[in-house]
């Protein structure tokens, strides 16, 4: 199926650093049909480097979408029965207002004065967003990793909006371990000559920055197993330099690759968002955030994820229980690491599919 | 006690690559007496980004060594029964002949002309030193990371010179995942528009991608559980930007210090021996590396040491194992990560102690 990104816009956000931005943007798609209850909408989130387009074939790039072995007809988020909506975030790159939008006050592109966002600002945007498409209340909301966060944040901030989440492979804060990687990210952008302060547009870009965050963001996201298996010792014949690992040439290859798609002061503001995302902030403890309403949880971890590892997933379990919340949790078995949530459609899709067609049946009765 | 770095210097020394280095210098330090029949030496190397000073208190800099809680009087390696040899490597920046040496042939620093060097290569260098100190047969040499790599390589390089050897939390080859964490803070460097190709001393130093290349490192050699122990979501104040996180100053502190003690063309060098290091390229099998002599073996790893995972360690011992060679294996309880080798010196201790003990009473039987 040919899809197309869509724009809707607002007036004005107001967001968690105590500033607005006015207006305010959103890129979306939709897959499927609203049925006429407005009871079958599922609102898809993005990881770290993600975009609308999760689902089908883009008609402007023919490519298809980030998570499009689980969206479509049949598969995990079946489209012959749900409406979904896949939303870009908050200071992103990628059509929703961010760093690289144009600030009205100025004239030209935030910058350095793009204000700080929360994952709380990105949900506080989709729900705009939801609205405006006519929806109430949402059958599910899903995403892995920071799609995880804004997840969770959704059942946080509008319990009684939100029947269902499935956060896959998140936390409800960061380790230190997981901060001190995206540091190295904005380390390596910082140190860029050519990041400018952050004002570089209509300049040189940050490329090699950008490059080399994006290689640490692309180890963590394997294992130490799928890297074996992927590269192992294996060399690539290789002009002019000696023969490079093929590990090597792999990482310059994508290092390279997202400079072409992706801001360096979007991955300094939402790798920030994702580092100040703390669940137990606004509340006394975890469990206490899980009060209000009766949405239901399926929470999913992989086994060799060591970025998210499962036992963050099993401390959002464990509060949830203990407020006597319906959660169900499954580690599943994979060797792919963080990325796993992306490429294990199989095991994911029965769990998934059984779950939505639960809570879809519980509401309609 | 206090101590000096010594250097020894030598005609020439023929590398793996082909080329020679002619004249060519290696740092080292000993502590305690060598024995009249020559018997009690103990070979100490150091990882990565170390130097010869492993014990005792620098004349020159006041500081103690970075295994002075190993090596000294009643320690581990006991300098009361042992004379210890430190040896700084080829390729280094402390004194033994490196990139930022001077080329007799140009009279100006090697650069990016210093020739690629091997981990055998570090230890056919180490070979002259103990040579020239009156050495033939080492009693022990160990060491930790790439220290345990130039261990190894010792007993397949001069199985008849040693009689024992302790590899600690160390692998006979690198996993895709290590050299890809090597390779990102290699790209860190080259990005750095004041690298120069090599080319920089007398002008700006690389300090900035340096930096970023040691903040990757740190991360690596702790745990998931050391970082959160030791810095957990605790912020810092700081002046002008919003507060860090500590484990960010800490980072930052990090990479700022090492820049003012390493060269980043060693860096380089070095990470890329390490890299290419494969005991199996030689040999048939890992199996074939240990047929000759009779060195005996006690390998150490730690149980969150997620660098260089026990599994490494285990191919070890299940390679000299199958040739029924002398080995003992222990997996330590820790929680440091990588760091454990540095810092567990309680249980390493007693291990060592026994394992010397025994080796030197069944060299005099």
């Amino acid at each position: 199926m040919s899809v197309s990104t869509t724009v809707a816009r607002f007036d004005t956000l107001a967001l968690d650093c105590g500033q607005r931005l006015a207006p305010v943007q959103v890129a979306y798609e939709t897959y499927g049909e609203l049925n006429t209850q407005r009871s079958n909408a599922i609102l898809i989130l993005h990881a770290f480097s993600g975009d609308a387009h999760a689902a089908g074939i883009s008609a402007e790039t023919g490519k298809p979408g980030w998570w499009d072995n689980m969206i479509g007809p049949g598969k995990a988020f079946d489209t012959r029965c749900y409406y979904v909506i896949s939303s870009n975030v908050l200071g992103g790159c990628s059509g929703t207002t961010g760093p690289s939008s144009i600030d009205p006050g100025t004239g030209s592109p935030y910058g350095s004065n793009f204000p700080p966002v929360s994952i709380a600002d990105m949900v506080r945007l989709q729900q705009l967003l939801t609205e405006s498409l006519g929806i109430s209340r949402l059958l599910c909301v899903s995403g892995g990793s920071m799609g995880g966060m804004q997840a969770l944040q959704w059942a946080a901030s509008y319990p009684d909006k939100v029947a269902s989440v499935i956060p896959i492979a998140t936390t409800h804060r960061h380790s230190a371990q997981q901060i001190a990687f995206n540091e190295v990210g904005r380390q390596a952008i910082l140190a860029d000559p050519d990041f400018n302060r952050g004002d570089f547009y209509g300049g040189k870009y940050p490329e090699r920055g950008l490059a080399v965050a994006r290689m640490v963001g692309h180890i963590t996201y394997m294992s130490d197993g799928s890297m074996r298996e992927k590269f192992g010792r294996r060399r690539r014949k290789s002009s002019g330099e000696s023969d490079l690992f093929e590990v090597e040439s792999y990482l310059r290859y994508r290092g390279g690759q997202f400079v072409s798609r992706f801001d360096a002061n979007s991955y300094l503001v939402i790798s920030r968002a994702m580092d100040t995302f703390d669940m137990t902030a606004d509340c006394e403890t975890l469990e206490d955030c899980f009060t209000r309403g009766d949405t239901r949880f399926l929470v999913l971890s992989f086994t060799s994820d060591w970025l998210y590892p499962s036992y963050q997933s099993q401390e959002i379990v464990r509060a949830l229980r203990s407020r006597n919340r319906d959660v169900a949790y499954i580690e599943l078995e994979s060797n792919y690491g963080h990325d796993a949530f992306l490429l294990e459609a199989g095991e994911q899709t029965s769990l998934i599919r059984g779950f939505l067609e639960n809570t879809f049946q519980r509401l309609a009765a």
